[in-house]
């Protein structure tokens, strides 16, 4: 009797135990679905930045180039894709060597739908994937209307297949920046700074688009050309905007971290501060407040705050967004008047330099408890009692990221001008590239001024 | 040894519940979590109404305003965001004095990011401002292509600061219309009508735009000035249409609540009824099935139902959107061919009227075994053995909001007008808006009618 | 004491069995919400390709008949939801009768709020009601710019009631071929060849546009007609692309399903492989990369991987695509140049014959592994050691769907022929089914060439 009844306590109490660790699993794979769920709709919708970002570029530059903005948008992410799950995926993430690049996992070679692990790294792959072609993409807009678009193609895959996956390695897949304690949770730096700097390589070794810049009596004039259709290019950025939420908040990679809410409010801030002072500034230094400035303004915030999303207050994100407004059409202006780069849509200033700025702004308004809740240390800028060290870092990876994209881009554009040629002829930038290059024109049945 | 086995017993005893309590913690967290994630995901698609109406109100307008209504599509929501940060949202969700507003909350003071209470009012505080700023967006196109951009500010800030705050808190945030058992679950009077009655104010307080209405041999003539590009308007009431599935299913602001299915289902069947009979309606009216009025006519379902979005049947949402489809071609023929009261998109009739004609039918509709499903309590309307109470309650509730942004917005244009100005000059809205108010053309390149 | 004891056991018992039971209750709710949420968000993006299908199919096709095809977009969702309500749902997952058609849940009949699986159902039915409507929505672009508006509405009403729910109730539905073990897992057959043989079927019985085809000495010659607003189709892309995911993915109905990444990853591997074939293939065969033959190329392999995309690797994937990029390229000439069939916006040959295409992949590259993961059986096809009944049981769909669709259509569109009519006359085809269905312009104030 006492012996069964030790027998069925036994048996009950292992019932019990299975019962309660069978619901732990339950509760683990939920929170494995959540996150999934979670990381995927954020890819999704980084994924509709290229519409964003196809919008904007197309909306910001002329009727005759519409057609070969877009194209480069679509084939960017095309080739992009192939490349990245060809080569740059591992180069980002495989298996580390000497802190500077992956060495494992080509063409999704680890991707085992048997195992959980295989399953997470197919979706961790999609995430990532959006993440390259974005940083692809964002070259088009400063190198627009003039570039050939076989070499376009060239440097678009190379982009995704290396020059990106260098950066993404040394700040997120374990190399040595990430080890030395940079912070860019969602990229700044490792997605809008590399496309901002080979948008500046790029532009440069182009040089301006025809009649950007006239020479008149030993006078360099700068002559402004519009783009051809504001309301896509609004819908761009607006587009852009609502896909941040996914490229920012889902950076978590997970549903379950407590912070994705704060992450929205921080980004959200900023690109409305961002918004604000562009248009205030521009209104003060253009005498009217200027839409394609307010729209870059927008963005800027939302380059800026990328950074560090995660890692401070709302108040500080406004303080963020506010100056990057205010900065973009500082680096606007310097570029076109004072350096005479053409950037026709302010890809540079707006990733480039609010990438910079961003990456820079978690060195000093980093707070612990923000920080914290997000999972990514314990970290303090220098206005929360870190001292200069966060920011010491932080300097570090915006450097050596310009250094790395210059150098890699300079290279591959001089490649690519040797070869295949980097930009069209004369008469093909005067008619237009869509004629000349695609043989099509983007709107058809309209009356167009031939000038443009 | 008796008493060692009692202490292994009790010791097991509480292994267990300290397994159940761990899996119950594990279950309870998981549901925050798809909770959040499904509020935060309902809030960047609000968000993306921004977009949705920013297109159609350009597309509804002329080319020679796009640009300008573009950026106040743009700028509210900026502004929007910083006035509902630093105002707003404690005005609507503070601490409730009297039954009338909120008074704590400022700057979002109360979002700690180390409680899981801090945590949720952030992610509650993105989902709040994505509505605010729907409120103030929809002011813009009922007073488009004559309003001064520095009014537009001005009243805009006003809206997401004060005057949609205040009626939020009525109903939503503890005031009196909640307490009394006012049901909008998602806002077919606290966002639409609010946005609906401060465009009908404007309009009035601005008049016509010039040529609208014709006064020849003592009659006056009412003259169509049809938009200017209806692929971005249409493009504009699909975006709404699928934003608005967040709009309605989110305002469960709960992912685990079991209606949200239901909630989607009751909002698409309106919508596609409201476009269908707009149609329809607009075909024996006019002879042609009319666009422009088939697109309202969507949005008039869509507006219609969200107030009973949670507590009433598909058959119901059926039926309110057939009637709202008819009703918003009504009202947009009243406002135009009887009170001469210019609404350039249509605005007023489909959020201000379907509004409140969507707040009222809950009192009919209602259901308790729908209301019940969603956790918004057993309600029933007239129809379904409710009596006559709720429908005195929704009625009393339209009124109100209807009163108090009446009077508010004619203090406020009353102001504005005094100071800044509330119209542009003629000259300007002849040349367009774009050039004068911003320096910008919205179609470089583009022919376009001068008479236009 | 001893019984008390005893007592006391079995009542601890019950609590901790109570507690788990209550925690595994938890768990599971958990889940189905997860699932829900995953659904309904995949329903919204599903429900956006409205928006994607109206820009790709008024951008390329004739600034004249943009409004017209706006509105067929609105109103084939806007009545196919009514009848899918009505009717198709009902037909296609009712009652089973004879594996041919169903028969229960007229009017959503049987969803009761008060049940999980009532609840389930109305989710369920939001999910399929946009894929009902995606299927008559393909039918519009294959009929563009000639047919009359009334003969739209009607036979786009009863691909949602009848034609489609019938092949979805035989593949989905518990029908004959679900039975046979065909797989169509988010339906490459289902949705899109039901669509692209619809509009087969229907460009053939109204002949080509005035102009398109040129009899000239004996010789037809082929007449290129451009779209006029490639912007927007090539936003409309994107679009499409960005809501696949929901399309393909959501179509586990479950966000706990462990495949959803990997549905992800097929699906954007397939269509980029498609875009960078479509224009590779166009570039030798045209001489220049084509920018609509790459946007198609991109849908022609999101279609292609539609049927599969659950059951294999993302390598397989790839090579679906970049085959369906070439295929979808010479579809286009074959229908245009050697069957004389005009299909405007290449509508017939990306949905239809990728569609096809796409169904017999399944067959050919099945992976058991791959389907397990997505819990859609052990299936294999020829390459993978599964023999070839699979492809069999795939041709057979494929066959059965063609038919059954041709044979319906036929008699249908020929009932409207004879009826309401199924073409605009002459002057009105030349002057645009604008102005002459609708009494609008599309775009007011632009000038615009009136040969187009």
């Amino acid at each position: 009797m006492k012996t069964l009844k030790v027998i069925g306590m036994v048996f009950f109490a292992l019932l019990v135990a299975a019962g309660a660790f069978a619901n732990e699993i339950n509760a683990a794979q939920n929170a494995v679905s959540i996150d999934t769920v979670w990381m995927l709709i954020a890819a999704f919708l980084v994924f509709f930045m290229q519409a964003g970002f196809a919008m904007v570029e197309a909306g910001f530059t002329r009727a005759k180039n519409a057609s070969n903005i877009l194209m480069k948008n679509l084939m960017d992410f095309a080739m992009g894709s192939l490349a990245y799950w060809a080569v740059g995926f591992a180069l980002m993430f495989g298996k580390d060597l000497w802190g500077f690049i992956g060495t494992s996992g080509f063409f999704l070679s680890g991707g085992d739908p048997f195992t959980a692990e295989g399953l997470w790294q197919l979706a961790f792959w999609m995430f990532q994937v959006v993440f390259a072609a974005t940083a692809a993409t964002i070259v088009s807009g400063a190198m627009a209307e003039r570039t050939k678009f076989i070499a376009y193609l060239l440097y678009s895959a190379v982009i995704s297949a290396v020059i990106y996956p260098v950066v993404g390695h040394w700040i997120w897949g374990g190399g040595w920046l990430g080890n030395l304690g940079m912070v860019d949770f969602a990229g700044s730096t490792v997605v809008h700074s590399v496309g901002g700097w080979a948008g500046l390589v790029g532009a440069i070794m182009l040089g301006p688009r025809m009649g950007k810049y006239v020479e008149a009596g030993g006078m360099r004039k700068v002559r402004a050309i519009p783009g051809h259709n504001l309301p896509i290019a609004a819908l761009g950025v607006f587009i852009l905007w609502f896909a941040w939420f996914g490229f920012n908040a889902g950076s978590t990679t997970s549903g379950t971290n407590p912070s994705i809410g704060t992450i929205a409010v921080t980004t959200n801030l900023s690109a409305a501060a961002g918004a604000f002072t562009s248009m205030i500034y521009s209104w003060i230094r253009f005498k009217k407040p200027d839409p394609s400035m307010s729209l870059n303004g927008a963005l800027a915030g939302l380059v800026a705050i990328t950074a560090g999303c995660a890692a401070v207050s709302p108040t500080s994100a406004v303080i963020i967004g506010l100056v990057s407004g205010v900065l973009v059409v500082l680096a606007v202006q310097f570029f076109d008047k004072v350096l005479y780069i053409d950037d026709p849509v302010g890809a540079v200033s707006v990733h480039g330099v609010c990438g910079a700025f961003g990456t820079l702004m978690v060195g000093l308004f980093a707070q612990a408890e923000y920080a914290e809740s997000a999972g990514i240390g314990t970290i303090n800028g220098l206005f929360y009692g870190g001292g200069w060290s966060l920011l010491g870092v932080q300097a570090t990876g915006v450097g050596a990221t310009f250094v790395w994209v210059s150098i890699a881009c300079l290279g591959l554009f001089s490649l690519i001008r040797k070869t295949v040629g980097l930009r069209v002829d004369k008469d093909e930038e005067l008619r237009g590239l869509d004629i000349e290059e695609h043989g099509v024109e983007a709107y058809n049945g309209f009356q167009i001024f031939t000038t443009q």
